[in-house]
C-alpha cells in the first residue's frame, strides 16, 4: 500500500518477514504514528494478534503463516506454536486456513511468503472484479477496515475502490467510524487519505440516514468468515448496515478471498463469535465514557444472513450467495487453496 | 429525578427557575461531574441550548419557557428573545410549542412553571401507560437519552422503565452508547445507575446483534418531532434500530408528550434536520479519532417512517400510527395543549 512518509509516497505491507523476525505496522498506533514493530517468537505473534496490533481476517492468516515459519526456524515446539497462534481469535477463518497451509508445507518460510503473496495477489483480483461494480461518481459505504492493512496490500472491500480510483473514476466513500475500536475512522480513513480517495467519516448511526436519502449507491464490506450458504461474520454492525441497505434497495457486496470461505460449515450459526473486553466500549483515549459502575457488552462480530448479500466479490469472480457452490468447485480445483 | 450525591439520594430537576435566573444541570459535564449552572439572560439560554448543556426535546421546550419568562422579568426585547431562543435548534418541536405557549401567556413566569410541571406530569403518565407494555424480565433497548434529563423529571422513553422498576419488575436495559455525543453512555447509563436499574452500555453497532439473537424484547425511544402520519425525528441512528427491530419482529415504541407532536405537518419529509459540526464526530476527550485531513459528516437526527413504529406512548394513552388522528382530537380538547 501507498503510505506518505515525510512527504514521499512509499510502499509498505501490513506484515512481512525480515532478519528472522516478523515485522508489522502497529495498527493500534495509527493514524497518529506509523510504527513498525517486531515479533521475535510465537508468543509475541500471538500477543500481537490478540491485542490487535494487526487485525483483519486475511492479515491474521498471513502473520500466522510468518509466525509459524519463524517458530520453525527458531526451533520452537511446533505443536505449542500452532496452539498458541491458533488460540488467539476464534472468528476469522483465514487464521485456521493459514495454519493448515503451513502444516501441509512443513512450516517452511517459503510457504509463508507464498501464502502472503498469493493472498495479496488475489486481493488485487478482487479489486479488478469489484471495480466492474463501481461507476464514475459512485458513492460507496464501507464498514470497519477491510483495506490493505487487513491483508498485506490492496485490501478486500477497499481493493475495488483503489482500482476504480486508479482508473480515474470519481468515487466518494462513506466511512463508518466502526465503534468500539474505530477501525473505520482510524484505519480506513487513513488508507483512503494516503490514496487520495475522497471520503467522509460518519458515526455508525448515520449510515442509515444517508442510505434512506439515496446518497449511497452501494456498500462493500469485508468478511471474517463465510459459511457455505453465504451467511457471513464481519465486524459488529455489519448486520445492521446490510438490513438497512436491503430495505433501501442498495446493493450490498462482501469482498473476500477464498481463504475466508469456510465450506466446512453450512450456515452462519456455526461461526463462533468473539466477545472482547468491556473496556473497548467504555474507554476512549484512556478516559471512561460512561459513569463508573455501568457495565458494557462487547461482541466483536455479528453474522449477516445470506439473504442480505447481493454478491461476493472474490478472486474467482463475483458470485451471488446461491452460486457459492460454483465457487466451492473452483476452490477445490485451486492448487494453492487445496493445499490448505 | 433521583441523584445520589455523596451517598444520599436527592431529588433534582434538569432545569428550574431560581433567584431570577434559569438554573440547570450542565449535561456536558455528566457523568463525571454534577455541575449546576446559571443562565442570566436569553443569550445565555440560547447558548446553552445550542451547545447542548441541556438537550432532549421536552427539556429544550422547558428551558425556552423559563428563558422567555426571565427575559420578560429582566426587561429584554421580547421579539429578539423569541428569535434568539427559537433559532437555536431546528428539529425539536417542543421548542416551538413552548414558545407559542409563552407567547399566548404573555411570557409570565407562572406560565413557564405551569409548562414545566405539565410536561413533567405528562411524562409520569407516559411512564404509567408504558409500564403496561413491560413484563417482569423484559429486556429493553433504548437509544440516546430520553430520560429525566431530557424533560425535567421522569423522562419519556425512560419513564416506563422507572415505573416498571418502582413496581418491582426486573428489567434489563440495553443502552446504545449513541455516537457521536454518547448521550446513551453518558446520560442514560448514569440515570439508570441512579435508579438502580440493571443495564449495559453497548456500541450502537451491537444493537442488531442482540435483536437478532432474540435478547431484546422491545425497544422504547424518545422523539424530537412527530408528524401527523407518525413519521418521527429522533437522534441519529434511531432509523437503523427501528428497521432492524421490525426485521426481527421486535415491538418498537416511541414515547413522547403531546408537545412533541407536530400536527401541522403531514409527513417526516417536512421535518428539518439539524447538521452539527464535524468535530462532534472527529474529536473525543480533546483528541482527534481519525487522521488529520479526513472530514466528517454529522446529521444530528434521522426520520423514521411510521411503518416502523408499533405505537406511540403518550399521556393520552398508547396509539398506533394510524390512530394518531384520535390523539389529535384529544390534543384539540386539551386546554393546556390548546393554549400553545
Amino acid at each position: 500500500m501507498k503510505i506518505n512518509v515525510d512527504g514521499n509516497d512509499r510502499r509498505f505491507k501490513a506484515v512481512w518477514f525480515e532478519n528472522n523476525d516478523v515485522r508489522l505496522i502497529d495498527q493500534r498506533k495509527l493514524p497518529e504514528e506509523l510504527e513498525i514493530i517486531n515479533a521475535k517468537d510465537s508468543d509475541e505473534v500471538a500477543a500481537m494478534i490478540r491485542d490487535m496490533a494487526i487485525r483483519g481476517a486475511p492479515a491474521i492468516g498471513i502473520i500466522a503463516a510468518y509466525g509459524l515459519a519463524m517458530a520453525k526456524i527458531k526451533g520452537e515446539d511446533m505443536d505449542k506454536a500452532v496452539k498458541k497462534i491458533g488460540g488467539t481469535r476464534p472468528t476469522a477463518y483465514d487464521l485456521f486456513k493459514a495454519i493448515e497451509y503451513m502444516k501441509s508445507n512443513n512450516f517452511e518460510l517459503s510457504a509463508a511468503t507464498r501464502y502472503s503473496n498469493e493472498i495479496s495477489g488475489r486481493c488485487k483480483k478482487i479489486g479488478e472484479y469489484g471495480n466492474q461494480l463501481i461507476s464514475d461518481g459512485s458513492k460507496i459505504l464501507t464498514h470497519c477496515n477491510a483495506g490493505a492493512l487487513a491483508v498485506v496490500d490492496w485490501g478486500t472491500a477497499l481493493a475495488p475502490m483503489r482500482v476504480a480510483h486508479d482508473e480515474g473514476k470519481n468515487i466518494f466513500v462513506f466511512v463508518d467510524e466502526t465503534r468500539p475500536r474505530l477501525q473505520g475512522a482510524k484505519l480506513t480513513a487513513w488508507e483512503l487519505l494516503q490514496e487520495g480517495i475522497d471520503h467522509a467519516i460518519i458515526s455508525d448511526n448515520a449510515a442509515g440516514f444517508y442510505m434512506k436519502r439515496g446518497e449511497i449507491d452501494l456498500a462493500i464490506v469485508g468478511a471474517d468468515r463465510i459459511a457455505s450458504n453465504g451467511d457471513f461474520a464481519n465486524k459488529i454492525g455489519t448486520y445492521e448496515k446490510a438490513v438497512v441497505a436491503k430495505t433501501n434497495n442498495i446493493p450490498f457486496y462482501v469482498a473476500a478471498p477464498g481463504s475466508t470461505f469456510d465450506f466446512s460449515i453450512k450456515t452462519g450459526d456455526e461461526i463462533p463469535i468473539e466477545e472482547r473486553s468491556e473496556e473497548e466500549v467504555l474507554i476512549i483515549n484512556g478516559k471512561n465514557l460512561g459513569p463508573k459502575g455501568s457495565p458494557a457488552k462487547n461482541p466483536a462480530f455479528d453474522v449477516t444472513p445470506h439473504e442480505y448479500v447481493t454478491a461476493f466479490i472474490t478472486e474467482y469472480g463475483i458470485f451471488r450467495p446461491e452460486e457459492l457452490h460454483r465457487m466451492q468447485n473452483l476452490i477445490e480445483k485451486d492448487l494453492f487453496m487445496r493445499s490448505a
